[in-house]
């Protein structure tokens, strides 16, 4: 990316001129601001076009018109709107791959970046559906009391905020980056305001543009900023959200911002990472858990040209591994063809830009006043069907650091390219110390096969780290790799990578909510909430919970049951009838001195099966099946002559489809003297009236 | 407080000499730093002692001496700390209370401190023991398959931080804002530098004197900084956290402090806040509703003399209401008794200091600018057994904002103390507009019987706030307050009011602990983290796992049980025998077009009781009792003429105490045909070897 002006660049024959998305329509190209070049040729691909934007009504609209919009839906309905969006994205992704070229990316690098920003929607659509309610709101954790009588009480509730997530992303990855964080802030009912990296911009914009097009995603969910933000930050509220991903200095003067101080903005950060990758003691040359070190390194060298976030920048090896290890991955790194990406030969693509480039080699020069570089040469390398005066082409550089534990450089100095450095450990503490010299990376990885080696590394890492992967033979051949970050966990780290949380499943929505203390009688929290609890108030009426249609069945609405007196012979019934003739329902001898039963005991499931036979409304109605049960407590044993009854009560409805939804019951069987006997919730599918 | 100087001050009998309690000792008075006045009379009742405390040695100190003692506990022994430390100073609070008096505080005053702090305490040292594991680390959520094949997957663990606590508290509770920073700081395992607000640091001290004569905490797990933390900041790391209660000024200087944001510390705020309470428009003259509102704002004028972050600022009333409101909080204010709050009489003492009366009276002057004064006045009011002359008082003052929606001051200037502004409201949507005016609160009460006006202020307000409080006739006896943060619910607020979470019960250990994503494959993870899971390894013998002592049973023991039919007999039988004759289980034409059952199905009860039946083994061993189950779900009916085989393997161990510990068992029915029928956990208590 240059600023306008007679570069005396070639022109590409269809220079893109990038507009923004905003308040629901293409603000059209206004005056030519910023050419972006070719990675690859230096060709000027697409022109950023300035617009006179107004941040705070960009702001305004997006909590307006797409809080309003999204704010209407259930979490179903959002995750519906996410797998649709995958869908369609599918249909026309290769229109992103073919950009991709231009920003050096090969082809393996462009799926990355396309197909994993997809199956980050995907799995959040797959997610939101499995795992949070049909509803507008969660419940987090059980009702808390709060007075000794009952009539006080507390439950947290989680709501969207009433704002815009504003997200500001890299230039590597310009579909991944931008969909890995739509996905849980649309899913949690946030409109989104996206700000892609200027020098891959052209990229995101044509996978805006394809959202558009696509008609999925309500009035107001999404904008997107080509360009600066101007004066956005100012107008920002504590109902906002930042979320950036970039270097650590715009990231701290983000943060730094009086506006995000004093609104308390929520800040998100993902930025510069020293990642390391450690070989254990046990992956000894010819070990499976050896090589796939190699490999591993090697490989994050050079996919994306090594500028990935996750990459790993430090590879930590036994000091007697050391020759090993530098003559297998230089052995390794000679092999990787350079050049055009296009070209299907080529394995590893230029940088971003020649800006990127500059800073790369500026870093590696910094490095290599405490490191050695034993593999790779900027000055000469080999290069197929490119031109290495135009593009921005670095070979992989791979450094030796002798005195690691003296070094500061190749522990805190990111160079965003295929550069890594080797540095020997003597023991596991020694391997701790030198990583956690990272001062909090995204990812580490841990090469062994010894769980005893495992387990002393990952606990001696872990809090400063938002992921380790652990790999061995076992998982060689599916592990998803040291570099990507999965839907289903989070990315993220501490100190240096920035103290941010992502993706994780739903567990990212929390940045885009809410959760308050709900406090108030049984009662009133069980109206606002929906949810019964132990102490509101019950309805009993003549006719049986079990007919009442889902549409129509009450939460609170209950059944106490006749009583039923449970005999020795029904329990020597039981247990011959099952087999279950464990010593405590059959020996009164064998339960002396037992520390839980006073003598023989019913069984557990012959009072499961007594309290369905005493709660079951036998004739065809409205109840489909019971599909389970959840946290079953046998409180106190019941033993032979004593009577038992059940209470159920309707807690919590959710529907599933328009022909049924899912009752949660509370069910708690006492005995003949009011003690309880057992607690549970039964789960049954109810069909709907209409 | 004031610097020290010929002050003028006449000097209390015993002038406390507060000096720090730093790297295992108390550092000794030094040079006098600053003298600290009674609120009531004005004497000199402590000084502070500069000393050249070097904070990076401090730093480095507790996160090697108190993290190293406090990592090799359990989360149940740290919560026996926790409970001896509450028992020991429960016998000493006297201590506390007598010194409270100085500060202003009226005995129920000084309760709300201390006791409030203790049961802080006890309530983290119980929710310790019931709803953490009896372990040194946590498992956040369940295993994510990873890979298709199964062999790499994914398990999210939260370890405590490697780095110390730095706890800024405020003046208002000395006592209770120490323990409830303190408690969860040490229940995660993370040592605690505290540092106390000036003005009220020797309340502070003394309840430090008391922690260390306890002699409860291990070495390096408390250290207390009175006077300046000079440097302290410059030397925090991303493993270091900061948690902050005081000013909007203060904290926005410390977030924005360069090392935070370079190091990414966690910065936790609790600051200023425009609480609301909200008088619901059924809420008429005469009903509970309005009595109990009129009474809570009147109380949280008058607790602390207002100097509480969770006071009500701002009443919100139905326009209807606005004079009955004015009417009924003069006439209750007017009662209030000021004085010195050492006398028994008094409801309302002083101000903590002169320089805290001349803050209010500044704010009340520009809150004046868009309210008048309905209630009080600062220049006449009669005083008990105390010189106005010296002490810092100040009386309760209303005032009320007749154009709310344009004023501005009112929802953003917080005058400390026992001022509050009436304001009304014409509808719904207008209380909520004008509550969320505050920008972001700690707290607000909602006075209302009726459930569906409750549900639209709590659900528009939600997320603006940290705490919704509904107050009605039904928990009018026992609720706890719209001022008092409870342990069990979160405890903070975004925007004004910091951003910040505290509390919230085990909630609040994330603060201090690390989320990290651990990956590998089944045999690893489960190695690692003592969790089986499906896929990973099992160990079957010919010993019967239920054979085996809890200290000898190992993770993924498994017994796969022989098969056995279920017949259209066993249907009918157990059907008669237990009474649950569900049309599903007895009338093959019944469940004709059923969305689930292919025909007459075995009843679910009937498959777990024969499942026990299959894999107990019956005779007298270390397995003492079946306590519960867990996410049972039939995935799969059970007809006529199937079998039905079970699969159980040990999960999870957690000991209990050194008698016996809980096992988590995973246990699936499958069919003849290999499909799953049923999963579910089943919990058992079994002995130790002794």
């Amino acid at each position: 990316m240059t600023q306008p002006q007679s570069s005396g660049a070639r022109t590409a024959d269809n220079v893109m001129k990038l507009d923004s998305f905003v308040r629901g329509k293409w603000s059209g190209p206004g005056e030519p601001a910023a050419e972006i070049h070719s990675a690859v040729t230096g060709d000027v691909v697409a022109v950023t076009t300035g617009s006179d934007l107004d941040m705070r009504e960009i702001l305004a609209y997006g909590r307006a018109v797409g809080g309003k919009h999204l704010g209407k839906l259930t979490f179903h309905q959002r995750a519906g709107l996410l797998k649709a969006l995958a869908d369609y994205l599918t249909k026309h992704k290769d229109r992103l791959y073919k950009l991709s070229f231009h920003a050096g990316a090969t082809r393996t690098d462009a799926v990355i970046d396309v197909d994993g920003g997809i199956g980050t929607l995907l799995a959040y659509a797959g997610k939101g559906r499995r795992e949070l309610p049909n509803s507008k709101f969660l419940l987090d954790g059980n009702v808390e009391g709060l007075s000794k009588g009952g009539a006080f009480a507390g439950q947290h509730i989680v709501t969207p905020l009433h704002g815009v997530a504003v997200h500001i992303n890299a230039f590597n990855f310009p579909c991944w980056g931008m969909l890995e964080k739509l996905a849980p802030a649309l899913l949690a009912g946030v409109p989104v305001v996206t700000k892609p990296a200027t020098v891959t911009s052209y990229v995101a914009y044509e996978l805006v543009r394809i959202i558009t097009e696509s008609g999925v995603l309500p009035e107001g969910a999404l904008q997107f900023i080509v360009g600066s933000t101007g004066d956005l930050l100012d107008h920002l509220t504590c109902q906002d959200v930042v979320s950036f991903t970039g270097s650590a200095d715009t990231s701290q003067k983000l943060q730094r911002h009086p506006v995000i101080a004093r609104e308390a903005v929520r800040f998100i950060a993902e930025r510069d990472s020293l990642n390391a990758a450690i070989l254990a003691p046990d992956a000894v040359p010819g070990s499976p858990e050896f090589d796939l070190f190699v490999k591993e390194v090697a490989k994050e060298m050079t996919v994306k040209a090594g500028q990935k976030c996750t990459a790993i920048r430090r590879a930590l090896v036994p000091s007697a591994q050391l020759d090993a290890v530098i003559t297998a991955l230089r052995d390794r790194l000679a092999k990787v063809t350079i050049g055009n990406p296009e070209n299907d030969k080529v394995r590893m693509g230029p940088l971003v830009g020649l800006g990127q480039r500059s800073d790369v080699l500026a870093h590696v020069a910094k490095l290599r006043a405490e490191a050695e570089l034993v593999a790779g040469d900027p000055g000469n390398f080999a290069l197929l069907d490119a031109d290495a005066k135009r593009g921005a082409f670095v070979p992989p550089l791979l450094l030796h650091c002798v005195k690691p534990l003296a070094a500061t450089a190749v522990h805190e100095i990111e160079a965003f390219g295929p550069v890594s450095t080797v540095m020997g450990y003597d023991d596991l503490d020694q391997a701790i110390a030198l990583t956690n010299r990272g001062g909090g990376s995204l990812v580490a990885s841990i090469y062994t096969h010894d769980v005893p080696a495992a387990t002393e590394l990952a606990f001696g890492i872990g809090s400063f780290h938002g992921r380790v992967a652990i790999i061995d033979r076992d998982c060689a051949s599916e592990h998803t790799g040291h570099g990507s970050p999965m839907p289903q966990m989070v990315h993220g780290g501490p100190g240096r990578a920035g103290g941010g949380e992502e993706l994780g499943g739903v567990r990212s929505l929390q940045h885009y909510m809410q959760r308050t203390a709900l406090q108030g009688s049984p009662a009133m929290l069980s109206g606002v909430t929906g949810r019964w609890f132990k102490g509101s108030p019950m309805l009993e009426g003549d006719l049986h919970p079990f007919r009442y249609h889902y549409d129509d069945l009450e939460i609170g609405r209950t059944l106490v049951s006749k009583s039923r007196q449970i005999t020795l012979d029904d329990i020597e019934h039981f247990a011959h009838f099952t087999g279950d003739t464990f010593y405590a329902h059959m020996d009164e001898e064998a339960t002396k001195g037992h520390p839980f039963f006073p003598g023989r005991v019913a069984h557990g499931y012959l009072l499961l099966s007594f309290a369905a036979g005493l709660f079951v409304d036998p004739d065809y109605g409205p109840v489909l099946a019971n599909y389970g049960l959840d946290s079953l407590r046998f409180v106190k044993p019941v033993q032979p002559g004593e009577q038992i009854q059940v209470r159920l009560t309707a807690k919590e409805k959710m529907p599933r489809n328009k022909q049924y939804g899912e009752v949660r019951w509370d069910v708690e069987i006492t005995t003949g003297t009011g003690e309880t006997a057992a607690t549970y919730e039964l789960l049954t599918m109810n069909a709907m009236r209409g």
